[in-house]
């Protein structure tokens, strides 16, 4: 076999290596009884296991050759491609594979005795599980290495160039915009602060979702739609991509703004290059970047007036006809977009949802960094909880228990979601400047126009660019959060016109 | 790590890439959008190379550094495993990985085609396949090696100490047998051959088969129960059995048929020893034995007289009493039991049954070894079931298209269906004389006796015996056809007394 035979075996055993952790993770979520789950983290970790030993001793010998073979056969572009790839995978090679090992079976078990604890709201139950990660992620992050802080090491896995203080300086930024925006719409009497609950049972809702979804491009085909207590998408390869949704029998935002989310992962792996197996072309940008792509869809598109009468004129009539009388195009959108702190993440409203980002970021910094216990986090917790969003949870199941995150033991991941926000944004102002009626199509329940310029300026790049530079190529500046800032100030001011007095 | 550490690595991987291998094959056939086939295939190719070099260059090799090591730190008892171990992976470890990558592949795109192809009757879409596969099995067996015919090699791979003359001999002493009992069969006017078919809607039928189950020992925490085209029983670890089941509204023979069969598998899965990872002790002992676990729960239980008083006192009241007046337990065990011949092997009586099996066994063996085109295929199976079965299928799809396993490349299974009836009917004679009223335990709804039997004589061992030693053990005596002969005998007079002359 030549260098480049055996490069792209290599790769190509990497990428499947890796779909079939996908599948495994998807199966233990969605699929598995649940005495299976001590078993499955076994199976799992040993994957991973494979997954690094692959990575270490085959991929990563294999593309220094190739970068440093002075009669290299790789075209240019190849190269490129080649140095992203050892760029993005510096850290991971310094981990010891039996460190992988372990912290996939740790991660895969912590998961289960998450959603128990949650269901049962005790995070007694879950705490050894939390502690146990964390001292496995601060040995993770000594390995990886750091300048200043262990959580540096832990960010920049999901984000290359992303430092701990950049984050900090972002929040900084547009903190007292968010903290004031809120307390301007608490103050103010919003239309839909009062309105009925939008309640539907479960198979209506999971029909209509499957409707407005298959109107964007959902296929069963290529995909798949399931229940999970916490919404994923798994893109297993461009022509296999399952969303998981929630489902509130109380409340149709639920399905909808998580279906509308998940989508927006899976349009992106459903438009990334199937092909060579294992190329940065065959992979997203990044999380922030696959985060801007749900976020487009459930901010942008999702939560807008022209989305909303495209729901209430293509949708409801074959759904919920009496909706049509009590609400309209506009009550509805206000509902969608009530601005009023939520205790939970993925319930609230795009102006206090950064906040329980921020909250998150602080926690998990302190976690790592060894200034926070897991016995204290609780507290500390709900007194974040009060200091950003006036709220404290009546249990931990509303509260600290919430999210999966840490108990896969992704820290460093939560920022990655307010970066996506501001990048959907900055995204959405290069679509309109190039459609400037594109949400006239959206009402009219045609959503080609963004997701083709998406397609373009997107997903077919894969990772051969940074998110920093695809952002650049696509929208002519780098990332900037007054885009984020502009769009909420024009959507107070369209959907509560002189209501809300934001700040200036 | 010492030899014995390593070996326990080397096997614990060796387990869990099984494992890994099952739920992806499981989801293929179960949950995947269809157009993720291609992509599946090579997944699954690349896991089973993984597979095949742990298996060659690690867990082999260290077995054999074990076996002639002089200070060995083994137990006998692991001793014996590793010589079975050892002994059954032998001809495996002929083949070069990349055989078995491309087999994997080919044979996982196969079934797609297949199931695709039996849907709509179109033999030609899935003849190219079936020839690719042919010629991979083909070449599969040249490397394996034999002593008198290509079909030897792979019959091996399914049961090793099986020839095909061995086979053939088997069904030359019962073919008689059964083409005389059903021809006897047929010219009797038999009760059951005139009642209605058992008609019940799909979802009731599920709750149904799930309450039966239930009682059997089917759980929720540890099981799954889906449809798919072809019933099978996923064992992917003790804890986490799926099984799958057929429905056919028009009959609900079909779906408790298969149920019952897919529980004897599922059954035997979950009463085997967990740990330690990869080690025969925690396989089963062939494909014989697991097929007799099946057909015994199929055939010695769910076919009985009282399993039938059993669904009709304690299942049907709440599901279908208006039957409770149309039938008795004995014309309800007459409809399960009608000896008819049948095109579908599936729903086959218990006699005709082995008349299939003995046609699959013909064809493939012709093909393997060259003696039949895959184009005059059809009509060769046509010409068997006439033959054997006085039946010509009117169309591909109830005929040779109907059975998953070509497509699988699984040549030399169907054998192992034969076998397993007749150990299965040996083990009931054992458990009779253990137990002479089980039975009537059955028929109030317990299933305890045989199941404890079971788990006792068959599960706890693993595969530390080989089929043969195990089934002496059990019983003591070597696998004797007679007791199958005997059970079919007792059967129809049993159900049909004075109404069939049996042959003498």
């Amino acid at each position: 076999m030549s260098l480049k035979e055996k490069l792209h075996a290599a790769l190509r055993r990497q990428a499947l290596l890796g779909a079939s952790i996908e599948v495994l993770a998807w199966d233990q979520e969605v699929m598995m009884p649940r005495a299976g789950a001590y078993h499955r983290a076994q199976v799992i970790g040993e994957l991973a296991a494979l997954h690094h030993q692959n990575l270490t001793q085959a991929v990563l010998p294999l593309i220094r050759e190739a970068l440093h073979s002075s009669k290299s056969t790789f075209t240019p572009s190849e190269i490129a491609q080649l140095q992203i790839y050892l760029q993005e995978s510096e850290p991971i090679e310094k981990l010891p594979t039996d460190l992988v090992r372990t912290f996939s079976e740790v991660a895969s078990q912590a998961q289960v005795v998450w959603a128990e604890a949650r269901s049962r709201s005790d995070f007694s139950a879950f705490a050894p599980y939390l502690e146990k990660i964390i001292r496995l992620s601060q040995e993770k992050a000594r390995y990886l290495g750091y300048e200043e802080e262990p959580y540096e090491a832990l960010l920049r896995l999901f984000e290359r160039s992303l430092r701990p203080k950049a984050v900090e300086a972002l929040f900084a930024e547009i903190r007292e915009f968010l903290i004031q925006t809120l307390q301007a719409c608490q103050e103010a009497s919003l239309p839909a602060s009062e309105a009925p609950a939008l309640r539907m049972a479960a198979a209506h809702q999971r029909a209509l979702v499957e409707e407005v979804l298959t109107r964007i491009g959902w296929n069963p085909e290529t995909n798949r739609l399931d229940l999970s207590p916490h919404p994923f998408c798994s893109g297993i390869s461009p022509k296999d991509v399952r969303l998981t949704i929630r489902i509130d029998e109380e409340d149709i935002l639920m399905a909808l703004g998580s279906a509308m989310h998940e989508m927006g992962h899976a349009l992106y792996e459903m438009g990334l290059p199937e092909e060579p197996l294992g190329w940065p072309i065959t992979m997203a940008a990044s999380l922030s970047i696959h985060e801007s792509q749900s976020r487009f869809w459930e901010n942008h598109i999702g939560n807008s007036l022209a989305f909303w009468r495209f729901v209430y004129e293509k949708i409801l009539p074959a759904y919920q006809p009496d909706w049509l009388s009590a609400y309209t195009p506009l009550t509805l959108a206000q509902r969608a977009n009530l601005i009023r702190p939520h205790l939970i993440r993925i319930q609230s409203d795009e102006v206090s949802y950064h906040l329980h980002i921020l909250l998150r970021f602080e926690l998990e910094r302190a976690l790592i960094n060894g200034d926070l216990s897991v016995s204290d986090l609780p507290a500390a917790w709900n007194e974040k909880m009060q200091k950003y969003l006036g709220l404290t949870p009546p249990s931990d199941a509303l509260g600290v228990l919430q999210d999966i995150h840490w108990s896969m033991g992704s820290f460093g991941y939560f920022p990655t979601y307010s970066l996506g926000s501001f990048y959907a944004a900055q995204f959405a102002a290069a679509i309109e400047r190039e459609h400037p009626n594109y949400l006239e199509a959206v009402a009219q329940g045609s959503f080609e126009l963004p997701l083709a310029w998406l397609r373009t300026h997107i997903h077919a790049y894969g990772h051969t660019l940074t998110s920093e530079a695809l952002c650049e190529q696509a929208t002519g500046e780098p990332l900037s959060a007054r885009y984020y800032q502009a769009y909420i100030r024009d959507k107070v001011a369209q959907l509560y016109e002189g209501l809300v007095a934001l700040p200036a």
